[in-house]
């Protein structure tokens, strides 16, 4: 019940890039058959992926994963398109957050939108700071990583366009798992990881639309159009593809499956404790992504450090927000935008949802919560 | 018979990455068993690698290549240790040179050393550049990727420590396939790329000395000691710790079954072509390295533009120098430092020997050398 964090790979995926490492080893930049072999591979994959969003295949730059696509495409467009404003929200992951903090230190000014109850955008906030003229860039994430709040990035690259302002979105959590239309979406930017979309770990792509003249922040040779150097891991991007692939064929399916699924957890969870509350949700305000559940418990505090050692125990795995602090005690920093001080010493508990998950798993969840 | 570009993978590793693309997918910084799970993998092959070329398992930082170690330590040393100055070689592997160059246009000072005939370090010319006091990282390479020319680490890095310098080698093309200690060897970082030694594209790591406090150039969570974010590729790193395993356990082996085979390369070579000239080959030099060789043939100018091309028709698979620039034209960046004009012109190739390789390999390139 974590696969916000990670996703257990499908079979397909495992025996692509199986197939791949076993018979397609060149160096895509070789011009001899085992180059051209593998650069073949690099491009139908290229091509693949680009098709599955409604992208042109120039447009895709392959990645080691969705933390450097976000570090390309903030530093890259800092360094190579002259930013010297960004505006983003605290919400934001770390890979956005840390790299635009160090940013900051180094002289970029950095501006935080006001944030709606439940963590939406104060859109009225970011107008206001886009009229500021200078040259910007927009960062905010389209669903977020730990509540599943949903970021409306039409109108927020709407905005961005009409203010000149550059847009990229973080959208590691719903590549993959929603139709995503890049020729009608006005955004510059966005960041994918394949270990959300049950492919494999340290490969992810960024889409950077045409015409936006990035710079390299990884530098060497001249591989994928000066982008991004280093030998392209041709096994990884060909799993990427297939596992993009099989994700959006099986969407309509899987994804009504995983509803269906969320809305028996919420039901259990209700029953099971009735004063339960959906961080995130807020009436009047867009749908939480559909897989994706953050509840606050009506426990009390003492409860809070032990409660995923309790679940662990019990064989369950959820989280409290995101995967790269779960060590840590302290309260989320997305849930700390959004919660009381009461609230926030409660637990509070991530859990997300894939097609692998059955009603089962719900049930274990419940009857290991229900003894606290 | 371009092994220095890229290798076979071992079946070994394929099933270590197919192993652990199918039973540990969690996520490493997870806390839950999955999490755990896959953080074992991840910090066994930690301690594996460190204990293979005598590190601590502290001191490496897995990365998603040998591009990006180089740049973590050159850049990271910039922004982390204050360094003020780099000293390299023009000879050196453009993950290095690229990145120093656009350091320097940061206002970094750059110093190219001299180099001697063959293309070794002058090394009182090395030593001449560090008396000026600044903070200095000096990168130099261990073996050449083009010519096999070795530089002196053990040398480099004590006149290193004698001037206080920081000591950087991309030796991407000796991890596996010599012996290294770091514990006797004074180096402060040291660059290695899976898919160089029979693992997979995508993955490598750098050593970091402890004590040496580099800057993250991937910045968002706190994965590998805050130096490098991202979700950690579990199943890449495990199978580059089982790939080196290996190549260390072979390494008296094979190694001395490619010298063998270097060795009837070398005399095939010089029956066909008496006026073959080996690139790098200095009387009174250190020997080249066993699996790289390359030569200058003794064939006219415009052989040198089809020269690849013929040899692919005939199932051989060389290159003119990295394969970044397997497609250029352009005399390779590495002879231009050690060739005359005239020879420039003229066809050299770059053969690289691994254990797959048979002497039907070798008489299948002097078959396809022949008619021209």
């Amino acid at each position: 019940l974590d696969n916000a964090s990670t996703t257990q790979l499908r079979t397909e995926v495992i025996e692509e890039i199986t197939r791949v490492l076993g018979s397609r080893f060149g160096n895509p930049s070789s011009t001899h058959s085992f180059g051209r072999s593998a650069r073949t591979v690099v491009e139908t994959a290229r091509k693949t992926i680009a098709s599955l969003i409604n992208a042109e295949a120039r447009e895709i730059i392959f990645t080691s994963g969705g933390t450097e696509a976000d570090n390309l495409a903030i530093r890259g467009a800092v360094s190579g398109l002259g930013v010297k404003r960004i505006i983003t929200a605290r919400t934001e992951h770390h890979a956005v957050l840390t790299t635009v903090e160090a940013l900051a230190s180094e002289g970029i000014q950095v501006e935080y939108i006001k944030l709606l109850p439940g963590g939406y955008p104060d859109m009225e906030d970011l107008e206001r700071l886009l009229q500021e003229p200078l040259t910007t860039l927009v960062s905010l994430m389209h669903v977020n990583n730990e509540t599943g709040v949903v970021f409306d990035i039409e109108k927020i690259g709407q905005l961005c366009r009409a203010y000149d302002a550059y847009f990229h979105s973080d959208t590691v959590q719903s590549v993959g798992k929603i139709t995503l239309n890049l020729k009608n979406t006005p955004v510059d930017f966005i960041s994918a990881s394949a270990h959300k979309f049950h492919g494999s770990k340290g490969v992810g792509f960024l889409y950077v639309r045409k015409g936006n003249n990035l710079n390299a922040t990884i530098t060497g040779g001249e591989q994928e159009k000066g982008l991004r150097a280093g030998t392209e891991a041709v096994h990884q991007i060909a799993g990427m593809a297939k596992a993009l692939q099989i994700s959006c064929e099986k969407m309509n399916e899987e994804s009504a499956y995983i509803s269906g699924l969320k809305a028996y957890l919420l039901e259990e969870l209700n029953s099971a404790f009735p004063r339960v509350k959906i961080n995130g949700a807020i009436y009047g305000q867009p749908e939480l992504f559909y897989n994706i559940v953050n509840v606050l418990l009506p426990l009390p505090e003492e409860k809070t450090a032990m409660i995923l050692f309790h679940l662990d125990i019990k064989g369950v795995a959820v989280s409290r927000g995101s995967a790269c602090q779960s060590g840590s005690i302290r309260p989320s920093h997305v849930l700390k935008e959004m919660l009381s001080d009461d609230d926030l010493k409660k637990p509070s508990l991530r859990i997300s949802l894939s097609h692998y998950n059955t009603k089962e798993d719900i049930d274990q969840l419940i009857a290991a919560l229900k003894p606290l």
